[in-house]
């Protein structure tokens, strides 16, 4: 089955915001088996729009589209498909009451423009929004599928995940195309040829699931598919799988499908009922960041020192001034004493710090921009890492940042 | 002039990565005032590129292609333009020099992939790529131009700003269409409507250069934009506008153009010769891993804390046990606290503190998700504000750590 993606809105073709949108959706179809070979984005024009439902309908039977369902003249989303499918817009009354309880229940009175929303071409259905105002939009018209969902992002993940791929798997289901389930394993650490060649009888046995490798820096995946028509077989086809790729890779494995690594430390610091303190100076406190995303982290990670200035390392790290002078901020030695430091200020089970040259300048031959000491102190001691990895300094963030976090989640679950 | 952004790639129909590309040339291109009506994505695949190219030819003069030019069997840019045009790709002796002496530098030798990409079709010129090893392609074809540019972001950007984007213009000056030059103006603090209002005489008698209000969550832009022969023309026209708007506007203009807030408030610590400490709980190191995205960050940022836990805030930043217990740690005596200590400790000039709950959990009707506490302290003391901004916890970090900065900002600009 192939569907194209259309964006819409003029503020995505000025460049104002990036089209994150698009990439979601992309991965939610393709981890069914859905083929996407085009996606487009479109301004809030009338005319245009339906030049690319036009278009696109020839190539793909599911046109799906995102934006363009607001309450302003501006949303034409819906307009764009009466047109194209030359069906007359008509309301949902359902849909008008949930509208009208939604502004009742919090003192506001809804206007024309809001039950604009609460309409669709006539044959179509409407998709409810359970985090927003905006309904999506299910139609079928001749040999094509088109559905629409609203552009804020937590309103449509929760319409693609909650209602979209539930109904796109029934399709391929009913269609005898069999729908595709995957399980992506992401790997840490480990080099993608490493990976290969541990994998090799596996990959080159493979038959059902398919087993394929990506590589990006910092990162291999493995990814599982198998086409079966439920879940649960899917996943009883997997688990054989991945417990020898898991035997073979041990601890590489970090986590499944969406899971970050900062999601992968949290829920080894919750196994291990542990705790965390870090203590950083080239990433800035983007360790600590990526920590605190996650809901509940305050229930392992007790605090970050972004250690900055050598004064900082010394006075809330106790880095010592012979450290520094000897040795320099970026050294062994210093990223030894902060995490030492850390940990015991904090009374953290885990601490770990980083120390390093982010650039573009502050690099000299003997210590060259992208060099990074790493080091980790437990009950045990403290251990240390040197790495070098020139890139741009937003690269070297998010590089440093994910070795690090990947170093606390090796400890704790080494133990 | 109409153009179509074309981005190249199975990874972004994967939805693997987002297409920040993409945004980033439509931002570009708007500026100079080319009209971008449609962006396709395509995948690896000859034929479905060449149809992509085939449609949009029709519509716009300036096809753009982002990606592909690799030198791997996927890499199909220079083919698909070589196909739609029937030219056949020539090879490009200085590009092969340029090469050669590429891989010599690095003590290996090119293969014949590497010179694959030294190939236009013919007729095309190849542009130079200062900061990696793919050239890029500008082709003149019937009425179209077709310009691809390399994938890789940092590649991508040198490339339209230092050969595209000069060549445009100087299209746009021959062409007669007149160069659109913009310049935009960045505030905070301040909503939309009350930029509108104390803009209303010169917004009703704007002519040339024409004055564009745009509004996204805390942040409100106002876009200058002339057609003019030359850049300094267009700077003489702007400059006694943009005087006017700061007059009335004052502090709430924080940057111009790509500036960012980091920016801004690095710049601001430069010019008064002042350092900054910063004391975070709910937005978990953000605020820092911002301040030090910026290159130099080191000179006027001392240290970060992010102090997760009540511990912490007693520890490093001397919180009293006693306005934990009677006020809470989201609270303003906490906030003001955590600056003070922040500043006591580190020595800087200016010290901000955060604390607020960031959600989904931890809400109770006196201190629901979203409220938040921000202080900044001084030589003159210490003051507090309140706001309560309900929103997801990615959201919410972003917005607080974006106004937290502002008010550190506009605090130091005011002495």
């Amino acid at each position: 089955m192939k569907a194209e993606i259309i964006s819409v809105g003029t503020e995505l073709l000025l460049g104002e915001i990036d089209d994150t949108n698009a990439s979601y959706i992309s991965r939610r179809l393709a981890a069914i088996g859905v083929d996407v070979f085009f996606r487009h984005t479109v301004g809030d024009n009338l005319d245009r729009l339906v030049q690319t439902l036009r278009s696109g309908r020839r190539r793909a039977q599911i046109l799906l589209l995102c934006g363009g369902l607001g309450p302003t003249p501006d949303d034409l989303t819906r307009e764009a498909l009466a047109e194209l499918t030359q069906r007359p817009l008509v309301a949902v009354p359902e849909a008008e009451l949930k509208m009208h309880n939604f502004f009742q229940e919090r003192g506001r009175t809804p206007t024309a423009s809001n039950f604009k929303q609460c309409q669709v071409p006539r044959g179509g259905e409407l998709l409810d929004n359970p985090v927003g105002t905006a309904p999506g939009v299910w139609l079928q018209h001749e040999r094509n599928t088109f559905i629409a969902v609203p552009g804020p992002p937590p309103e449509m993940r929760e319409m693609i995940d909650g209602q979209v791929l539930p109904r796109l798997r029934q399709r391929l289901r009913t269609d005898g195309a069999g729908v595709l389930w995957t399980r992506t394993l992401r790997l840490a650490g480990v080099g993608e040829s490493q990976v290969a060649d541990m994998l090799a009888d596996l990959l080159a046995a493979q038959q059902d699931p398919s087993i394929a490798l990506y590589a990006s820096p910092a990162e291999v995946r493995i990814r599982l598919a198998t086409k079966s028509p439920n879940e649960l077989l899917a996943a009883q086809l997997f688990a054989p799988v991945e417990q020898e790729i898991r035997q073979g890779l041990g601890a590489a494995v970090y986590g499944v499908d969406d899971e970050t690594m900062e999601v992968a430390v949290g829920r080894a610091l919750v196994a291990a009922g542990a705790t965390l303190a870090v203590a950083e100076s080239c990433t800035g406190g983007l360790i600590a960041s990526r920590l605190t995303d996650i809901p509940g982290a305050s229930r392992y990670f007790l605090a970050g020192h972004v250690t900055y200035s050598n004064e900082a390392k010394q006075d809330v790290l106790g880095v010592s001034a012979e450290i520094l002078q000897n040795h320099g901020a970026v050294s062994e030695e210093c990223a030894a004493a902060m995490a030492l430091g850390a940990r015991e200020r904090s009374g953290a089970d885990y601490a770990a710090s980083v120390t390093g040259i982010a650039g573009p300048t502050g690099g000299t031959p003997d210590k060259p921009v992208g060099l990074v000491y790493m080091a980790l102190a437990d009950a045990a001691g403290c251990t240390v890492e040197r790495h070098l990895w020139p890139s741009s300094r937003e690269q070297f963030k998010q590089r440093v940042s994910q070795m690090a976090l990947d170093l606390i989640r090796r400890r704790i679950i080494s133990h």
